[in-house]
């Protein structure tokens, strides 16, 4: 299964591509960084990042599509902008046709860590080990995406051996009427 | 000059097309309220939005998008989604190659009824007058679309003259590189 996680933001947009298998260990295969101008009108920013994450998913053709959810608690200024972004994001997976499954920082970080409290170092350290990497992803706009890719492959292999097991099918994900 | 002006959200969002010139009078085009079902999931609430903004915009090809700026002053929960709206708003245009104008609410009351300050019902009868409808629009999210379209005519129109006077074009929006 390959997943692409996204950890959105306006300034810094992280992108992990991870592949993997249910109970299996996981592999990297793409990171980046998506940065746009803070200086730059709100439509320029939307419109790099949307053409960059649309790139991305052409290129990596991702099973599924993970995005950190944007929570009320964070700074109101700062929340609109990765709102924003985090709209772009779940639409660049939406319109290619695939299942876009947001998950909370902490269940990322429980699903990494086993603690949905973790700070960002155990995060990375977590990600640095799990990929088996030579140097910890950087910044850690990079290694969240990566937790939420590798957050998707066990969560999602739990859900498709629970919908196996029902009688359903492996694929829990919604059917969207592919690319426009 | 023709203006397509969306008023953002998840739930309802106001999409009003107008048409007018410098120092004339404008006229309502269309006018149509986009809901998505507020238990549905957000890739399909933004998928939906995405298509329904970008067959708009194919449909009525206007000049210029004048979209509502999310205020950080709203209720935290209620502003995450219309930021996300407000993305999807602002990525209509751009991506069509459109000059996307984000507007306050202040500086849309301030321009259809001289206070910046003004309630719905002042908003809404001012709209009704100055493009002379039979019946008020409704809901409100369909008035303020409206009223953002004619604030973006008034005001795109005053920089257009400044900008001509001080010797540059009279567009001054921003070249994109055309639809995707």
């Amino acid at each position: 299964m390959l997943v692409l996680g996204i950890d959105p933001g306006l300034t810094r947009c992280g992108v992990g591509v991870v592949t993997g298998r249910p109970g299996g260990s996981c592999s990297l295969v793409a990171v980046e960084v998506v940065r746009t101008p803070s200086d730059a009108d709100l439509p320029d920013r939307l419109l790099a990042l949307d053409r960059r994450l649309g790139e991305l998913v052409a290129e990596h053709a991702p099973d599924a599509v993970a995005v950190e959810r944007v929570f009320s608690q964070h700074n109101t200024q700062t929340v609109i902008g990765t709102a924003q972004a985090s709209a772009v994001a779940v639409l660049a997976g939406a319109r290619a046709g695939l299942p876009v499954t947001t998950y909370t920082p902490s269940e990322a970080k429980a699903a990494i860590t086993g603690s949905g409290t973790a700070d960002k170092a155990q995060v990375t350290a977590m990600v640095t080990r799990l990929l088996r990497l030579a140097d910890p992803p950087r910044p850690a706009d990079a290694a969240d995406a990566l937790a939420l890719a590798i957050c998707h492959i066990w969560r999602g292999s739990a859900k498709a051996r629970l919908a196996a097991a029902a009688g359903g099918g492996a694929r829990s994900g919604r059917g969207w009427g592919g690319r426009r």
